[in-house]
Parts: C-alpha cells; sequence; structure tokens
C-alpha cells in the first residue's frame, strides 16, 4: 500500500516527537527518498538519562539537549517543525497541528510517556516526577531551596522536615536521584551552611516490591541497595504510599500505616503513555493497555493501518517474549530504526521480518564509583560498572552531539566534588523564603493602562 | 567610632548584595577579626560581563554563576544569608529583612543597578534588558523563538519582521549583543532552516550619539563599527527611539521619524541605581544623583554615617577627576575591597587614604576574531584585542570559581560554531507560534478552524 504511493512528489514521511524513537528513525532515513517532517513540541531532543544531573546540580539543561535543527542540519530531505500535533485524520492521511495541517504517506507516533500518579493527580503538586527539563529545574529548586530554608528555620522539628528527603519508586530513577542527593547533602554542601549539619539530612527510598532495581538480577539489586546505604540512604521495601501533601507523606507498611514528615517529595514511581495513545485509539480503534501505551504489531504498524507505526515508550510491543518492552532509550532507538528501515524496504516493493529488540544490558548510577550493570553475560558492580556506565553514556552523548564537554564537566565535578549549576533562578527564586503568602504574580501582565507617549 | 565599637562579641559587618562589590568584600575580609553576613536575594554570584553570551546561546546559566556558598565556604568568619533586605534602621543599625532582622557594626550597600526606560516604563514589555539571569534567558528565547515563528510564517511582511532585531543602545552591552546575533544569523543558523534564508535577517544598532562606543577612543570606536558592518549590523547613530511596541520601533533622526516593523528590541540603552538607593536616601538623607546613585564620601561611606558604606554601580564616587566612575565589573570590585580594608584599619584605630581607581583598560567583544581593547596606554582591535578579552575574562572567572570549562566551551564553540545552549523551555516554549492571540495560554482551544474530523 505505501509502496504503491510511490509517485512524483516524494513520499512523506511525518514524525511526531524528537525523542530517541523519532530523531533515530529520522537519522535512518536522512538518505532515503523521502520527505521528512519531524514535528515536536520542543526545539531540541533531550537526553533523558541524564536528566537527574540536571535535578541535582551536576550538568545544566543544554549539556544534556541539543537542538534538533543542527542534529538533523544535515539531513537535506528533513524539515523539523515546531508545534504541538492535535490530532491526527487517518483517512484524509494528515496530522492536525494548532494553525496547519501536514498530509503523511507514512506516520510515525513517537511522543513517549509522562509520570503516572496511579489517580492520585494531586499528589503532583508535592511529589513532582522527572521527565522533562522544566521537571529536573523545579526539582533542583526544590532541593536546593530546602537546604536554604532549614538555614533559616529556628524550630527543629520543621527543620528535620525540611532536611528529610523522600524519593517514591525504587528504579533506575528512584536510585540515581536518591544516590545524588546523598552525595549532595554528606559530601558537597558540607562545608556551606553556619546554621545546619547537612549530614543530618535524611534520604528515604521507598519502594513498593521486596527490592529495589526489579529489573536487575537479586544480585545486582542488593549490592545497589547496600551501596546506597553506604552513601547514607534509607531504603525502605514492601512500602506503599497512601497519602501525599505538602507536610506528610503517609505509608503502608504492611498492615501498619506511617507519617513522614518532609518537605521534599519526588516521584519516581510511574509512568502513563502520552495522550498521543487516545487520540490513534479514539481515531483507529487501536486497542491501548492499561498504561495507555498503544498495542503493536509484530512490525510496529497499527491493526489496521499499515502506515501507522508507534515507536518509543508510547508502544506496547509484547511479541517477543509476552511481556512489554520496558520504556527505556535504547528500545526507542531500535524501534525508530527498525521502522525507517522498513519504510525504505516497503518503497522498493520489499517488506522486513519482525522487529526483534536486542537487549545489551542494564545500567543504574548510584553514585560516585559506584553503578550497577547487568549484561546479561556478565554482571558488574562498584567502580567498574560505574566506568561502564560513565562510558556507554558518554559514547550515546558523543554520537549525537559531540559533548565532551560533558565528559570533562564529569571529569572535572570528580575531582573537585563540585556542584556548580545550583541556581535557583525564576520568578520562585525566594519562594522557599515565603512559602505561606501564595499572592499574586503579576509582573508585566497588563497593557491597559499604559501611558501614551509624547514625541 | 567603629573602632571603638571593638569589644567581646566581634565587630559585625553585613554586607547586601553578593555581585562584584560585595564578593570582594566579603573575600578581602576573609581572614579579618569580623563576624560577615552577606545577605543577597539569589543564591549565586553573577558574572554579569558574560550574560550576552547566555542570552545568545553560547554559555549555559550555571557556566557564568557560581553559588555565593560555595565561593564562601572557606571563609569561616562568614554566613550567606538569603534574602531580601527591605529597610535599614541607621539608628538601631539593623538592615530590615521579610522575616527577620540583622545588627550590624559596619553596613556594606552593594546592591547594584537594573534598566532604564527612561520613564518608558511600558517598553519593558517589548524591550527586555539584560541585567540578571532570568533576562538573558528571557532574550534567548526571544531570539531563537523569532527564527522559529519566521520559519512558519508565510506572509512576507511579517516574516521581515520576524528577522529584524533591533539593539538599542551602543555601548559594550549593544555591541556585543548585535555581534552575537550577527554571527548566529549569518553563521550558526545558516543549515538549519528550510523555509527562511536567516542570510535575510536584519540586526539593527542604534545609537544616541554620534558614534558607538563612546567609553573608547574615537580610533576604536572606528574599528569596532567597521567590524560590526563587516558582520553585517547596520549601525544607525545620532538616533532616538520615540517608541516601542508590540511590533514597531520608532525613531527620530535628526528631525525626521521613521517606523521599523521589528518583532525582537533588545533594550542596552541605560541603567539606574537599585531601589536600595531611595532607602539610604530616606533613612539617613544622603543624595543621590539622577540615576538614583548615592552620592559617597571620599572613603565611600556616606555623609554623617562613617559606618555606612555604598560600592558599585549603587554608589556615585566623583571624587577622582568629578566624573561618576562608571558602572563596570573592576570599579565594583575595588571599591569592595578599599571598603574592606578600611573596616581592617579602623579596627585597629588607623584609616586609609581616599579611594583611587585604577582604570586597566575598556574591553568590548565584537564577534569571532574581533574585539576592541583600550588600555589607556596602548590600543587594541581585531584578532589581538579578541584574544586578549578572551584572556581577561578567563582570568577573571577561574579567579571565581576555576571555571576552566568556560573556556573550553568557547574552544570547543570556536572550532564548531555550535551553540548547544539554544533551548527554548518554560511555559512559553511555543508562544511564538500563537503571536497574534494574546489573551489565552490553552494549547488545546483554537479548534475553530479545522474540520471535524470522522472516526
Amino acid at each position: 500500500m505505501v509502496a504503491a504511493r510511490k509517485k512524483n512528489p516524494p513520499h512523506q514521511v511525518v514524525i511526531v516527537g524528537g525523542g530517541f524513537g523519532g530523531l533515530y528513525a529520522a537519522k535512518a532515513l536522512k538518505t532515503a527518498n523521502v520527505k521528512i517532517t519531524l514535528i515536536d513540541k520542543r526545539n531540541f531532543h533531550l537526553f533523558q538519562p541524564l536528566l537527574y544531573q540536571v535535578a541535582t546540580g551536576t550538568l545544566s539543561p543544554a549539556d544534556i539537549s541539543s537542538p534538533l535543527r543542527s542534529l538533523l542540519s544535515k539531513s537535506k530531505n528533513t524539515k523539523v517543525l515546531l508545534g504541538e500535533v492535535n490530532d491526527i485524520d487517518p483517512e484524509a492521511q494528515q496530522v492536525i497541528l494548532d494553525d496547519q495541517v501536514v498530509p503523511y504517506d507514512t506516520l510515525i507516533v513517537a511522543t513517549g510517556a509522562k509520570h503516572s500518579y496511579f489517580g492520585k493527580d494531586n499528589w503532583k503538586e508535592f511529589a513532582p516526577g522527572l521527565k522533562t527539563l522544566e521537571d529536573a529545574i523545579e526539582i533542583r529548586h526544590r532541593i536546593f531551596s530546602a537546604f536554604e530554608a532549614a538555614e533559616k528555620e529556628t524550630d527543629p522539628e520543621k527543620r528535620r522536615a525540611l532536611l528529610t528527603f523522600v524519593i517514591v519508586g525504587g528504579g533506575p530513577t528512584g536510585v540515581e536521584l536518591s544516590g545524588a542527593i546523598a552525595e549532595l547533602a554528606y559530601k558537597t554542601l558540607k562545608e556551606d551552611f553556619r546554621d545546619i549539619d547537612t549530614s543530618e539530612t535524611r534520604i528515604l527510598l521507598l519502594q513498593g516490591g521486596d527490592r529495589i532495581l526489579p529489573a536487575f538480577t537479586a544480585d545486582l539489586s542488593q549490592s545497589a541497595a547496600a551501596s546506597l546505604e553506604k552513601l547514607g540512604v534509607i531504603i525502605q521495601t514492601n512500602t506503599r504510599v497512601t497519602n501525599i501533601d505538602n507536610d506528610i507523606v503517609t505509608l503502608k507498611q504492611g498492615d501498619e500505616f506511617k507519617e513522614i514528615a518532609a518537605k521534599t517529595v519526588l516521584w519516581a514511581a510511574g509512568v502513563q503513555a502520552s495522550t498521543m495513545g487516545k487520540v490513534l485509539a479514539e481515531r483507529t480503534g487501536v486497542e491501548c493497555d492499561r498504561a495507555g501505551r498503544v498495542i503493536v504489531e509484530p512490525d510496529l504498524s497499527i491493526k489496521g493501518h499499515k502506515n501507522i507505526f508507534v515507536v518509543g515508550d508510547l508502544a506496547n510491543f509484547s511479541h517477543q517474549n509476552g511481556q512489554p518492552l520496558p520504556g527505556v532509550a535504547p528500545v526507542a532507538k531500535q524501534e525508530g530504526e527498525y521502522v525507517a528501515q522498513l519504510v525504505r524496504k516497503r518503497l522498493r516493493g520489499q517488506t522486513l521480518p519482525a522487529f526483534n529488540y536486542t537487549n545489551h544490558g542494564n545500567l543504574a548510577m548510584i553514585g560516585q564509583n559506584e553503578a550497577v550493570v547487568d549484561l546479561g553475560f556478565i554482571n558488574m558492580e562498584g567502580f567498574s560498572a560505574w566506568l561502564f556506565w560513565l562510558f556507554i553514556h558518554i559514547y550515546f552523548l558523543i554520537e549525537f552531539d559531540q559533548k565532551l564537554l560533558v565528559m570533562i564537566q564529569w571529569g572535572w565535578n570528580y575531582i573537585t566534588r563540585k556542584r556548580g549549576a545550583r541556581l535557583i533562578i525564576g520568578e520562585e527564586s525566594l519562594a522557599f523564603a515565603k512559602v505561606d503568602n501564595s499572592n499574586d504574580k503579576s509582573h508585566y501582565t497588563s497593557t491597559n493602562n499604559r501611558q501614551p507617549v509624547k514625541v
């Protein structure tokens, strides 16, 4: 069907989303005889695996992001379009934006996932998750503002709540965040305050199941737990969160309920598919799973629409071992590349065997010199795992944008134990000083009361 | 008087403001037998001379800022207090914050300056100035969003307005901004767009007087103008701005009025003292000049209050040649150090001769390989000036926070001609796509002209 459309105006590929799935699909089509439009809400690709380092003050937003235009400037068949796709029309083969309509022959949807609070959306305000740069900056503000507010607080109980950090969810993000906050509190900031002792900071990592990093082997998960505890993180397994508000996290452990006074709560517990899943379901009748992910065919297309593909965190691909593939960068990358390959084949009237994910391993960073790596055929922990983690991430970053600088930054931070990116900026920069008055933000708003200017 | 207070509780020095003046005063008092409280609204010191590089996407905010706490962590006699000083009480010798009162024996006020729109405050919204990191990020958003909006714009006149950048003010900041935007438009972004040709960008630098960089010699100012024009900047001297609104800048040249359609207007024309000047005037009766700067005595104290000092951009020091010293970093630094020295002397019952500023020269960056340097005894231009500019700035940055990375970043950008820090983030990241509807911000609303989609 797609191949049959091959005519004078070149085959139009529309890719929605410039994350790993969408970007690698575009890159793999660079030399194909197609016209590509890559649509994203943002003007940059984000290297999400390092987002926690922005959140904890080691890296700057620009260190882990690259302008989509410059990443694709050499792909002369590719146009980057900034905008938000609100709808698709599979009959007319169009995606619909706020202000325009873009026709496609092949559509690749790669809009990823966002947090899920399991229906408790009111927790969001008190426990931000870590998916976007704005999230990372928000978390950075909260962490550093908590130390600042503690320095000013004279009531010992309130001070204790300000120095208590709760991380909900013991997957890689939760592990990486808690490890980084521990290094911050117990090493980086040790000398910086006069009225508080940052070694009194408490960092709690909560996990619903019976061990952290459940995607890793039991051995590695145990070793990660031991390393985190050595850093000072308190791990609570078999622990469910039943409520979060401005000051108190309520936990359930077995039949027992427990309250923890904590001013900073971070959410690393669950994700759900982006809203494009719902749009696709409504417009094409495709099925979604409970997390909102689109159930895809063995070739990553959707049922009844061979020219619409879903890749990355938005896709539920369960044809390999019955389980959906995990929402990680390598899956998205391989899926994007597979679809690009399939499009090329189809243009020549050929096809490809079903998609098959090659798992190169699981990685999680714990702290300076500490990580866990599960490659299937070999497991690593401690310093060697940390070096491996560093190597892999630098390799991927460099592939993108030759971000050698990030490597140098890490090297520098490693030597100096510094964290330079600790700025608290924006209108909220003094918010911690006045937690209680939620007055108006109007600063620039009304243009009504402007005076006519005499010439 | 101060020396007489030397008693058991150590002499309390309160410094308001962590810019060049305040920070260097604190550093110079590191080993003195005093207790210092440095109060700032922000948790970082900002290296303002490089702010334009954040605004034009070369550097990240964290590259030119350092946490005040870590800069002063080794100064055990110094406490950093985050907060805003609202008032002072010279009788009780106290500064008054939102939530607390801090007593002083010696007070050093170094709160700097902000933009001045010469009474036309409504221009601020259309023509942001460059004083804070938020300003720089706002300007960065405007510049990159203008190119993005131009790429989407089909009306040639509107597109031309989107590709027109007007910089008001031909001092160092205006020169640096216009040079950097020229490099961006004509070099960095050249390959990145598909529907616009960025070489059609117009960059206008407006100057009220008859030459740019009036603080430099006529030769250097002429050479700077030639270099800017070679880069593609259009310089208009003897030009006054009479109005700025969302789309149009109105100019007066001689007796002629002229309108320029421009979506991006940047303000680099004037500054006024921060509000602490007014507070000091009200509480102590000290005189301020027309720009709101506090008239200081030869020792930088204020009349009738030998233990209150004003340094940096907030001070009007005219005892050297009748003219107030310029509002630049070296003046603030030397003033801060002088006052620290004087406090040390007074504690021993001694004093110092009047403050005397040593001018090491004027510098302005024009673009890659181009700068102008006026050292008094020698002038430089072109590549040698550029190298000198680089050396001086790196020297100062390193003195602060060993920010070697910034040097490497420059080197890297120099080789690759890249600008990595081009992110458009925050709630406004898609604002450029809907320039014309100013009321609603909701992404999902404007469904008017869309066809109903059949399922």
